[in-house]
């Protein structure tokens, strides 16, 4: 009988990519809201969700540290569980429900992409990386206070995909305001079948379901956004004609469950 | 309409992790065949394979330097194309069929990681190295030659997972017989909606279909294979206890069809 | 005319691995205090400096997750300029002065590493992770608290160098108690010319200078501490025989100078 | 007494970033030769050297796939050993001899980085990759003859610097003629102690001594290169203005000396 929630299956459930939920977070958050083509954003729509009429075109840049942990103190290995993320959302509705979809994420560590494949998030991997601020102080240490700034990058396969500099301005009160629209993804997995190419096994509009979800120290202000061209992406079809602000945050909070929202099936 | 044969599906269909059927590969093997414990190997099978009541506990540990491309030059992008894999295989039993099993495969890049869970292979990240021959003479040239040495070595998340060294004796006329069982993994793929946990959405035994399969430059010898133990891992319970054969060759292959052995369903 | 602190030098000096000191530095460290083989930190121990008679074999191995910036904002390019360093320090005398020797320390990156060899500190490169505390609070967060736990690891080319484990127990009024021996390392670059490969070019003992050197939120608790033998390594003969105790806190410090204790020449 | 040809120095001498010389080399290149801004690569020259008046602004990239070993079978652990480096090489002259100049070059190994600031050579740390032939054949195999493609790339610190494609023509019978001219480098260590860091501790312009210097396997044909900007960088103001070929070979030789041209002293 073999054990594990994610391949490999093994005798003891240990050698799989990804720990049984409930998954546990907490990470800081470095963004930037911004306007892009809003045809650009309207061709990221999977079946199911249409543009969003008031805000069609606006999209967030995020760039993630976090830390995780399942059941068996996993945040004790960082090596094997620590990881950065950068992902972009953009505005869309399902039906009359304002919604952020998720086009394009990247990470960098293989247990992170096992855990976003099976929610429906597309990763792949890449390197992030963002300015952090340290308790002692200096030079280096970059407070979480007005005027300090933080840069962060994404690169993947040695090309840089988005850089983002952020200067705070003032803290903002309702922090979860930040993450009020839910967010959708497609939980997709193809099949390799001859004649079968192009009907996936898995095809589901999903929608996360972040429980205990907290944010702490919300900070907005100035942002900068570039998104160059590369090779083998897509992402750079978002990038900014506008800024909207910069942002920075802590987050946490805990999955054990996700919706489905429709089964496009075959 | 999205486009692209895995995640992130997009407009153009660039973004994907890996493009679309038929691929191609070519590389470089070095492996050991072994014994190990029966028990082991045995409690590695999914539902519907056996022991082979001949062989069970034999197995084969293989490191690959692998180039890949598809329909769209892909082998220009070595950055992103190129990669290396250690895996294991095991004898086992399909019905009547003698097979090789492969609980465990490591590869250095995400794109093979993509190709490798739509075939079943339940691939995790690793670096992976094996000595190289170079053509220009010299100590550290290493020819394919009687006497040449070749060592390996695959690592995750910073913990050594496995060593190996292998010493030429003499060709092999007949490099095929080193690939003549076919091998046998799980699709897999978890749901991850509540009360739905331990009921994946695929989970298929499935049989690999090597198009214009080609051995070259096969060689065997002396073989040496470490395998310490190591946290977050099993690969470690297939320690070898007896060392049959060291080998060295190269393959190439392509892929463009799987077989569905039987479909576990929920 | 030709710019730059380092190599490459270059006509702007925008290439040079390292930027001109001053350099600031901000991070987190996490510690482990124990005792191991005198004869093996003795054995470590250069011309000129010899055992501590009170404390001959107590050693320090830290863990530290860094942020870097010169003159120019470097800690705006996260990529370049944060690291992750791990090094052990070996209790030593230099005439009837106590001090800390730093026989071993690896970073994962190259700027600290070009940094490091100017500093003394004999840098290889190698992969760094620290369990982090982070604001929003949940399982993940790991807050810097009686009874939290923070894991830490560094590996070299795939082998596992070094595990730790500290557990907080109580703060420390006096954080700079952490640092309060002077830091010895050896500047050395040697000759490559034949008849000189024994005669290095620079050999100098050294004493590193830290400026505004600042220790906050420090605690001491419980450490855990393993060093597994690794090949093309050394580190593993200074494995704790006792640990002492485990620590944690944040440290931020500039450098713009180096003494020069004694310059052994040829 | 403390053992090693590099640091960190050690009882045993095993911890070394390298182990002492003789250095034997086996690799292959591929490369392009080009012209650029001859102000640009006068630019890059330091004292002693001057613009070959014949060719200045000629220079080659060359992207390289390199094992190593010295005297303790060090090809055998490839993780620590095997590297790969890109090197951007201009036209010069010391006093009346044609010389290449190396302004930046890019491994991605420490050891490799190690020996190279021992033999003046620039080095930083890059991801590089090159297509590769493989003996198996199939569209991914890309055999060395006339009509195939290599790719190259070389990044660093997530930003590509360099892209390349050869497409051999024809083969070439004198492989030497493209290591004619002796390579010359800048061996350079710089002081931190204040009021010194603009007085280097070495500053020594060198000529390589590459002993059993063998090329097998040379074409040349066309070449494509892009060299884009990046920050943190110099390699763009050589971008191409005029392509002059492409080339393929595989190269092996030993390093057991160095020679010094001239001391700059401080």
């Amino acid at each position: 009988m073999l054990r594990g929630f994610t391949v490999p299956k093994s005798p003891f459930g240990q050698a799989a990519l990804t720990p049984p939920p409930p998954w546990h977070y907490a990470g800081d958050v470095v963004g930037v809201e911004f306007w892009t083509d809003p045809d650009a954003t309207a061709a990221t729509l999977p079946n199911s969700l249409s543009p969003d009429p008031n805000s069609n075109g606006r999209a967030v840049m995020m760039f993630l540290d976090w830390q995780f942990t399942a059941q068996d103190d996993e945040y004790l290995e960082p090596a094997r569980y620590q990881y950065r993320e950068a992902s972009v959302l953009v505005d869309a509705m399902y039906r009359d429900m304002p919604v952020m979809w998720c086009p394009y994420i990247y990470v960098d560590n293989d247990s992170a992409l096992g855990c976003g494949w099976t929610q429906g998030f597309p990763k792949k991997m890449g390197s992030i990386f963002q300015t952090r601020s340290f308790a002692a102080p200096g030079p280096a240490a970059v407070p979480v206070a007005s005027g300090s700034r933080f840069g962060a990058s994404l690169s993947a396969h040695g090309q840089r995909l988005a850089e983002a500099c952020v200067t705070l301005h003032e803290p903002v009160e309702n922090g979860l305001s930040f993450v009020s629209r839910p967010t959708v993804s497609l939980r997709y997995f193809p099949r390799l079948a001859a004649g079968y190419q192009d009907k996936p096994a898995v095809n589901e509009l999903v929608m996360s379901i972040k429980e205990k979800l907290t944010v702490v120290g919300a900070w907005t202000g100035n942002g900068e956004l570039n998104i160059p061209e590369a090779s083998g992406e897509e992402l750079h079809a978002l990038a900014p004609s506008r800024i909207v602000s910069g942002f920075r945050f802590s987050v946490s909070y805990s999955v054990s469950d996700l919706e489905i929202l429709e089964d496009h099936g075959l």
